[in-house]
Formats: structure tokens, C-alpha cells, sequence
């Protein structure tokens, strides 16, 4: 009989005599609690829109404008064809010897070394921690990019980023009355807040500084820690998203080892949301891993030195690549030891492994081809075209928002976000009131309304008491580009002068 | 600010001045007391004389024989033709324009129907729930099996049948001291078992009946789900597994009329798992759904009629097409109210949306090639030798079994695995004993170190109190079945031989 069944007694609940129906009273709270904005309300509307427009129904504009999330290829972002080749090749290896003619050399040799390494194809359950092959390529890769050395054992493949996210923090939250916490920066990325209040944890949130383009401050950091310790939360950990999402900041060494001295200090968990790490706008501006940093410290993370404990994420969703729906990406852990890495094995091994075409992704991602590869002059052209775009339109959103009345923003020197703060009317505030809605999120319902702009109101992130903004992409392809900002800059206009007190 | 920040004060918990490190003393107990079998010390053991004959080590055998995992392309069977061209397709949708003599026209058409629904293609993130047009189809697919109607928008796509069984569990298991519970058979897959301690949720065990071909005797389950309730647990659903795993046994229509009538009157969510549908054995045998068999009596599932309360799974992963690394499945929902479906919806847009391989995988699963298409023969022919191998080697499989000392074995009239029981001398309990093992996995490790067939214990499945099994799959390729089951046998004889009382 298995270990675990039903246990002697519970001493204080009685279970009903017949059952209870699963309804919106019976669901585990806990879920219900977690908010999502990205795919939240304003979202919820641009579909009803879609679908009204869809039937015949006449709107202020012709197309709905997804801004409310980073999914490039949705906004015609065109896929990387080596990328997309080798794992054409890899689900179906029999067409490159029937059609010898039709792939470039490196991505038939590409799709042969993956295929050899996966023995069963990519139809097999893989390790439940990844390809080994492709934990090889990643090590590498990371060994190139920081300087260090790392470890194909310490990485774990994920389904995208937020997988990797989920069995972390269920690994680290311990649960049954503990108070464990994670300092989370605010704004944040919601996939933070929505794991945490499922895993039943806190969010002890430390303010990024909007006045400093959205830096870490650590004397707040350190306020928030205290603050929260002094309530009961046994802080586990600080997730820190570098370039930053939504604030598309890039933090500088000097700042990660500030941080880091902290987590050492104080024995928390850095989890290191990197995903963004080859979206760099600033001009000569860099990025820095935790890793590097922490190598450079002298915090190797060889066995047994666990004095910095660190996991990174990175994924395929983001960068120049942008396959979201491929779900690839990976994490690493450092200074974690052999019995926790085992037990995030497990975890990963109960859905058995993750999809093997986003492994490959991933493997592709981070080993793209080489100088002097048949696929390489191809490759550096359309990455180059992508990258470029995306600057220009980072700088065109940025300059446009701050032309708006009663909008500020700070440049995103990162990521493929802007989130600017917008200074309501009392009248518009008290619109939003009766409609029961926060302020941030009437605006952005009126601004779709009138625009077909679909964007994030910023209490979806967190943001500092009294203040309001929103987030938006700038990844509407930049031929509509100018189109859409003079769309949202009338749209803006109306709203404000609706709204005037 | 977001609303769930530092709680204002805990009055039980005090917090460690200087935190804690990540360790296997504060990581989540939960996942800690977590098994999951399948791949748990016989597979690790197997992973270590991999690596020991890959350095030239002579053991007393060629090859590792994976019999542990049903992972069919891992066993050499082939993918199906229709369905990785059409993957390809998508992944590289100017294949078929610039090299229009390769693809088959409904590998075309099916590949630009589906690329046409993904606005973005495979690179971008879908609806949470999955690719609308391939939910239709899915609806389509059951609507036919079943001859009742079904609705695309009670259907999730998902990263295999496990991430639909994590979330629907998530929903359903309360935290926060509730003791909520699920009747799980035994034997059972470990995901169920695993899951609930997970989730802190209570497993409450029915007995599968060895005696009657591992059927579900409905006495013995009102007498589990009366003791579990007089204990204190909240009973909130029955998971059954059909066909089964381990076990292989297919519940007739009667018997699933039975458990609907229970679960009807005792308020408990089924949670139907059918990824083995299309694996059946016994002669004159067919599968029924537990959807089919609820509308037949009368419990529709229609909007605000939820007497009866369902969620049923699929998978790529099974069946002919075997496609685990590909991570496709959907749970579909039968009389879950609107809210709960919305929550659904919530926990999935957590990660997004499940990889879009997966989701066309599982299209193209319930809707392969018709009579007259271009692909048809090739199809059937591809599809009708897998299944006709599968058969072959189940009896083989089941034959040889009975045929060795102390053992007896049900046949697989479905699935992938034969679950024999073995009948073990005391000798060889006590050696257990003196290793620190269940005497099944003593066994199962023999087995592995003589033969190099990897089995899993009976023990993580579950079994009767002192009674002993293992899980065999019958997937090793044809030709090498018969020498592979001649290994069994002679490292079976030698266990017994050496431990005999």
C-alpha cells in the first residue's frame, strides 16, 4: 500500500456527509486570489471587441493593436529561418536525404546532431531535466557569455521561462502555516505575485525607484526586508528582473553586487529573471549576469559553497527570436546543493520532461550559426533587421508617450516595454470609482474603446501608492507604428479632455 | 500597490533574524514527501550502468532495455508520416511554396488551415485554453466518438495530460488546513499520488480487484470513500484511469454507469483518465468515455447542469502516435460551472499557453487523413501495424509472464503494461530488509543488474498489503521482444534460484 493515504483522524474538520459540488464557493481560494493582469480585463474587452467587429459591428478604428504583451511574432515579427529549418529537420529528418537540394549544409548537420542525441527523435520523453546535448550547448554558452565556467547538471529545461518560475518557488515556499516571503520588486512582472498567492506565500515588495529610471534602491531593500521580518514573514528569497519588466531598466554591476552582498548576508535565494538579456537598447550599455557577477566575487558556486545561492531564467520567448509559442527556456542554478537539485528534478520529472521542440529552440537560441557557416550571413541580417527595428521603435514609443499630456516616461534602456505614469482628473477618477474599476484600468478600457490599443493598466505590476501608469509593447511592427502612436495620442487627447476637472 | 503585500502582523510565526538557506531542511516538505516512481531509483540505477558500459565496463548484458516508461519512439516505433510533415510545415511554412513538389496537398492544406488560425504561426503565444481552431476540432472528434455534442470552450489544451490533472487538482484541493481528499485507485499512476501530497491534499484509496481483472468492485469504493469521511476528509473527486495503468484492464459501460451513479450522489468531481483510449487489446472490446456514458444517462452537462461533475484527459503521448516529447494533451469540462472554468482559464494564462507544437499535435491526433485523401493509405497502413504490433506483444508480453516461477499476471485488455504480481521467499524479503528497500524494488533492481531490463516496483504504483508486483511496458521494438523476454526469464530464474528458503 502506498505511505501516504488516509491518515488516523483529523482532529478539527469534519467532512460533509455529501460531498461538495466544485463551484466559484468550493475552489482552493488560493487560485481564486491570484491575479493575472496580462491577460486580465482590458484583454477580456479587446476580445469582445474582436468578436463584434468579426460579426459586422462599425468601431472607432479597424484593428485591434495588442500591446499588453510580448509576443513579437503575433505583431508579424518574422521567425529566424536556421531556427526554424533545424527543427523542421528534426520532426521530419527524412526530408533532408529525399530532398538533398533543399537545406543549407549547417542546418542538416544541426538537425543530425540533435537527432543522434535524442535517441527516439523529438517523439521521446527526454531526461526530466533536459536534452543533455542541449544542457551541454547551454553550459557553454553561458561559460562564453560570463567568463566562468558552468555545469550542463546545473540547468534545467523548462516550457518557457514561468515553468522553471513555478518549481522554484514550489521547491523554496514551504507550506503549512509558514510565513515564507519573497522580496519582489514593484512593479513586478505578475507571474511573481499570481505564484506566490497560489503557493500561499508574501510578496514583501521593495519599491523600484521611478525618479532613478526605475533602479534598485537598497536602502529601501533593506527597509522592506526588516519591515516584513519584524511582521513574522521568513523571507526565502529576492527576485530581481534585469532588463526589467515592465520597466525596462538594466541594471549595472555595481547594483548586482549590492544585491548580491545582501542575499549573502541575509540567505536569500536571488532568482534572477535574465529573459531579456539580449534585448539591450541603451547605447553602450551591456549585460551583466547575476552569475558573472557573483563569479567575479569569488562566489563560484562550486560544491559545496553555497554562501550565494542563485537561479537565472531565460527563455525563448523574448530577444530577437521571440518564439513564445514554442515554449523553450531554462534555468541555472548556483550554489544549490546535490539534495535540492534532486528534488527539482522530481519535480520537473511528474510532467516527465519538458516539450523537446522548445529544448531545441533553446539550443538554437543561445548556439546560433557560427562565422563562416553556410546559414551565418543569413542569420546576422535578419537578427540585425530585428534588433534594429526594435531600437527604432523603442525610441520612437518612448518619445511619443512623453509628447502625451500628463505623461512621463523613462527610457527603456531594455526589454520591449515601456511603462509611463499618467496624471488623472479627479473627474476621471471618480468615473473609474462609479464604474467600480481601478483608475488606471478605466483609462486603459477607454483608450481601447476608442483606439483598439490593447494595453496593461499598472496596478496589474504593482506601482507606488497615489501614482498610476500603464505598459506598453513597442512591438507593432514599425510600418504601423507611427500609425498606432498617433491613434493612442488622440485617444489620449479625448480621454483627457473628457475628463478635465 | 498591489493588494496582497506584508500581511500587517502573523501572531504565531516568528522569522529568523538573518534567513534561511535553500536546503533539504527548509525546502517545501511537501515536495519532499513527493514520490513519483516511474523514474525514480531503478531508473537512476539504470542512468548509472548507462554510463558505466558507455566507459567500456563489461556487464552481463548488451543493452538497457527501458521497460519503466511508456515512451514509444524511445522503443524505435516510428512517428506517423501525415502528422510530422504537417508539424514541419508550420515550423517552416516556405518549405511547401518553394519546394511545392515535396508535401503531399493535404499536408498543404492542413498545415496553411492551421497556420492561418495561429495569427503569428507557431512562434507565438495563443489563447491561454488553446489555438480556438484546434478546440473546434477536438469538440468535433469527441462529438463523433461519443454521438453527443461537445463545446470547444470547455476544452483546455495543455503540455501533456499531466499539466491538465496539476491544474484542475490545484482548483480543486483546498489549502489552508482543509482536509481535502480524492479517491485514487490502487494500483494507480504515481502523477495522482504524487500531485495530492504536493498539493497537500489527501489520498483516499480504492482497491482495484486483482481477482476480477482489476476492476473497480463498488463496495469496496463506498466503503473507502465512508472511512476517508468519518476520518475527517473532505472527499472532493474520484480519479479512475481508463484503460488503466498500471493495470491494463478496460471498465465495461456498466461499470462506469456505477461510478457516474456514485459520484452523481455523493457530490464528487470525476477525474477521467483516457489517455490510453486508443490502446485497446481484448477482442470485441471498445473503449467508452465516461462523457459518452454520463450524456447517455441523461447527465448533459449543459450549462447550470451540474449534477454530474467530469473533467476527462487525453494525450499525445499514447495511442498509435506516441508522441511524449512533444508535450500535447486537453482536459475537456462536463458540468463545471462558468466561474470554475474561468479560474481554469486563469491558471493556465500563468504560463501562457501550453507549446504550440502540442496543440497542433493533438489536431492532427483526433483528426488524422479520411478516406480519399492523398495521405489516407499511408496513414492507415503506418497506424494499423503499430496497433497490430502493440497487440502481438501485449500477448507475448502477458504469455511469457505467467510462464515464470511464482509469478501470475491479468492480461492487458488496454494500455501499454502488463503489472504482474510476484510471489517472493522469505529469503529475498529479508535481503530486501537488509538493504534498506522494498522487496519489490530488491527486485526490480536485480532484475535490472542481470538483464538490463528496466521495471518499476509495485510499491510506487500502490498495492494490497502484502502482495508484491512490478510494471512492465510491453514496447520494446518486435524483433527484439522474444530475446528480450528470454532475459527476464533467465535473470528471474536466477533471483529465484539464489534466494530460495
Amino acid at each position: 500500500m502506498l505511505r501516504r493515504t488516509v491518515p488516523r483522524a483529523f482532529s478539527s474538520a469534519t467532512s460533509s456527509l455529501r460531498g461538495l459540488p466544485l463551484d466559484g464557493t468550493t475552489i482552493n481560494e488560493n487560485v481564486k486570489s491570484a491575479k493575472y493582469a496580462v491577460r486580465g480585463n482590458v484583454l477580456e474587452r479587446s476580445m469582445e471587441l474582436q468578436r463584434r467587429m468579426a460579426a459586422g459591428e462599425k468601431l472607432p478604428f479597424d484593428t485591434i493593436v495588442p500591446c499588453n504583451i510580448g509576443n513579437p511574432h503575433a505583431c508579424l515579427q518574422s521567425p529566424l529561418s536556421f531556427h526554424r529549418e533545424v527543427l523542421s529537420l528534426c520532426i521530419s529528418p527524412t526530408l533532408a536525404s529525399d530532398h538533398p537540394h533543399v537545406f543549407k549544409k549547417d542546418v542538416v548537420e544541426r538537425a543530425k546532431a540533435y537527432t543522434a542525441g535524442l535517441g527516439g527523435g523529438v517523439g521521446a520523453y527526454t531526461n526530466s531535466q533536459g536534452i543533455p546535448a542541449v544542457r551541454e550547448e547551454i553550459a557553454a554558452f553561458i561559460a562564453e557569455r560570463d567568463g566562468h565556467p558552468a555545469r550542463a547538471d546545473h540547468i534545467y529545461l523548462t516550457n518557457g521561462a514561468s515553468e522553471g518560475v513555478r518549481i522554484l518557488l514550489t521547491c523554496l515556499l514551504r507550506s503549512g502555516g509558514l510565513h515564507d516571503g519573497l522580496l519582489t520588486p514593484i512593479p513586478q512582472y505578475p507571474l511573481y505575485s499570481a505564484s506566490l498567492t497560489l503557493l500561499g506565500g508574501t510578496l514583501v515588495p521593495y519599491l523600484l525607484s521611478e525618479g532613478a529610471n526605475w533602479g534598485v534602491e537598497m536602502d529601501n531593500l533593506r527597509e522592506s526586508l526588516a519591515t516584513a521580518r519584524a511582521k513574522g514573514v521568513e523571507v526565502r528569497g529576492i527576485a530581481v528582473i534585469n532588463p526589467g519588466n515592465p520597466t525596462g531598466n538594466i541594471l549595472a554591476e555595481e547594483q548586482i553586487k549590492d544585491i548580491i552582498e545582501m542575499a549573502v548576508e541575509e540567505k536569500l535565494v536571488v532568482i534572477a529573471d535574465e529573459v531579456y538579456q539580449s534585448n539591450i537598447w541603451k547605447k553602450d550599455a551591456s549585460f551583466s549576469s547575476f552569475k558573472k557577477v557573483a563569479c567575479d566575487m569569488g562566489y563560484t558556486g562550486a560544491e559545496g559553497d553555497e554562501r550565494l545561492q542563485l537561479v537565472s531564467f531565460h527563455s525563448t520567448s523574448k530577444g530577437y527570436y521571440g518564439e513564445c509559442g514554442l515554449r523553450g527556456g531554462y534555468m541555472e542554478v548556483h550554489g544549490i546543493g546535490a539534495e535540492v537539485r534532486a528534488e527539482l528534478y522530481k519535480l520537473s520529472s511528474l510532467s516527465l520532461c519538458s516539450n523537446t521542440i522548445g529544448q531545441l529552440a533553446t539550443g538554437i537560441m543561445i548556439n546560433p550559426p557560427k562565422k563562416g557557416d553556410p546559414s551565418y550571413e543569413t542569420f546576422t541580417k535578419e537578427r540585425d533587421d530585428i534588433l534594429s527595428s526594435l531600437e527604432r521603435r523603442s525610441i520612437m514609443v518612448h518619445t511619443a508617450l512623453n509628447d502625451l499630456e500628463g505623461v512621463t516616461c523613462n527610457r527603456a534602456d531594455g526589454a520591449l516595454y515601456a511603462f509611463p505614469r499618467i496624471r488623472l482628473s479627479n473627474k476621471a477618477k471618480k468615473a473609474a470609482e462609479a464604474k467600480g474599476v481601478p483608475a488606471d484600468e478605466f483609462y486603459c478600457l477607454e483608450i481601447l474603446d476608442q483606439s483598439g490599443i490593447v494595453l496593461v493598466p499598472g496596478s496589474g505590476f504593482g506601482q507606488e501608492d497615489d501614482t498610476l501608469h500603464f505598459r506598453t509593447t513597442f512591438l507593432p511592427a514599425e510600418a504601423t507604428m507611427h500609425e498606432t502612436l498617433k491613434n493612442l495620442a488622440r485617444a489620449h487627447e479625448k480621454f483627457m479632455d473628457e475628463h478635465r476637472d
